[in-house]
């Protein structure tokens, strides 16, 4: 990890902050968590102990993710959490109000040049900064579920937000093997969770027409464009599938037909007999939610190792 | 190969076509072109000479489709093409009258046992199937591009066509290493399409508004949904994200608000200006198509290989 950081506050031990923090422990930094609940320390320590195999397994030590190594600690109040914090991750509930409130306080009391990054997934940093003196100093730092395991973090700073500090950012992720992407301009859902909504609408849709089922679909899945897009996006694979001329052909020979497949995409909603049906179905998947995730992020990892993108320590 | 196929007319030799003979070629068949052209052998010939890398990368042979071994024959007369087939699958232009006309024809002149199948990337087989006499021997296999390498085959029947010719394609397309999967009603773009086709849409929407670029968004999608759709399908995902209740829980407190997110997905058209911007970003790729297409290859093959999905081959 780079000198200018050496400890971390983590406000909100949830399982999006139990994940940072361990990431941030194998990376060795020090850890402070906020979280008004009475048994956080209990609930933190056991979920350290859950995620270490899948951080060893990334090749980062976790000695202080299961030992008391004495590099993680509880702080209830939020001003003295932050008080020596090198850089503050918030974790807090989803509602614009308590942001804004969390944010104004830890403000106050948090050193100057400590990075602030929120991990919020859908409020914007303008937002969020608005009870802040210095609304320059916020940025988004939204992770993709869960955040130890997939490289993705995406930036979105505010319409204030000082690009120094989105430079320290980038720089603070890339150092902890993640790969941050900057985003140009907020839009509420960023980039991965809008794409992904998108898709799992048409998703919804085709189940509930009875086309395929759940487990049917997510085989469809990866053996077909899950496995295109791990390797290549959808901007590229279209750019591949054009011939020789790329996008621009692709574009122009196919650009109309594709347009009009969007006219005949699904709209479903969750109305009661979708909801029935699906939540059926999700009996199928063959394992407890435990096994299948894990047994799922062994294969993430498999793959990760086989394309080169083990997130490499900067010790 | 199983010993009921031991040659396959391939109908149509474009560049869908020249995956399928290089795919049946390695795994033994004796393969017959069907296609006007004037220089088909050429353009198949040297077809294949460019994929046969990546099957030897699968680990298959590809001695049929570099040398003139005599598994090839080109033959441009429809009927004598299909006389002593045993499969045929056919890659005809995506026109309905024309595929219906074709149907007609190979009906008449292929052996009786012989399976009927249509790479129709979008025209259902009831459709296709209606000059036939016997519809019931028609269905869609439909390839993920390029069918050498990409594993899924969406199987499609018609509504008329018989359950054991569904059971003899799913047999055939696993011994050739694929991931048939049977669709349970037909739809227009089948499945892989149009989820494809959903996630483009916010795609060029997230562009067109000056979000992200074309590269960054690639490296959102590779670097997070990508990498996860790879190794669990969407349905999965989610049922992994609601904690130990699984979908059920996960619909029942974020269902409500992913379905007021669809409300905010982009509906972007391929007028003048997007169609500019996305050609004029398709410049950025860093690398020609045909560069950037066997890195994409080579890295699947990579992610297969770390997955155990490689094909294998029956012989």
């Amino acid at each position: 990890m780079d000198a200018d950081y050496s400890s971390a506050t983590v406000v909100g031990g949830g399982v999006i902050g139990i994940s940072w923090a361990a990431l941030f422990l194998a990376h060795g930094l020090r850890v402070t968590i906020n979280d008004p609940r009475p048994d956080i320390e209990s609930l933190v320590r056991a979920g350290l102990v859950e995620v270490a195999p899948t951080l060893s397994s990334l090749g980062l030590p976790t000695k202080d993710l299961t030992d008391m190594t004495g590099a993680l600690r509880f702080e209830g109040e939020l001003a003295r959490a932050v008080a020596d914090a090198d850089v503050v991750q918030e974790n807090g509930p989803e509602q614009a109000d308590l942001k804004q409130k969390l944010w104004a306080q830890i403000e106050d009391a948090v050193p100057r040049e400590a990075l602030l990054l929120s991990s919020s997934s859908g409020i914007p940093a303008s937002t969020i900064a608005q009870a802040m003196r210095e609304p320059e100093r916020l940025l988004i730092g939204h992770p993709f579920n869960p955040p130890h395991l997939v490289p993705l973090v995406e930036i979105v700073p505010g319409t204030l937000t000082d690009h120094k500090v989105v430079e320290r950012a980038v720089a603070f992720y890339q150092a902890l093997g993640k790969k941050p992407q900057v985003l140009n301009k907020e839009i509420p859902g960023f980039v991965a969770n809008r794409l992904q909504s998108a898709l799992f609408r048409e998703a919804v849709y085709l189940v509930a027409q009875g086309v395929v089922t759940e487990q049917e679909l997510d085989e469809v899945v990866t053996a077909s464009i899950g496995m295109r897009w791990a390797v290549a996006g959808p901007f590229q694979t279209f750019h591949l599938g054009g011939g020789p001329g790329g996008l621009p052909d692709f574009l122009k020979h196919l650009g109309k037909q594709l347009e009009a497949a969007w006219k005949g995409l699904g709209k479903p909603s969750f109305d009661e007999p979708t909801v029935e049906l699906l939540s059926e179905q999700a009996n199928d998947f063959g394992g407890s939610v435990a096994e299948l995730a894990a047994d799922r992020d062994a294969r993430q990892i498999a793959l990760m190792r086989a394309l080169g993108e083990m997130p490499v320590s900067v010790n």
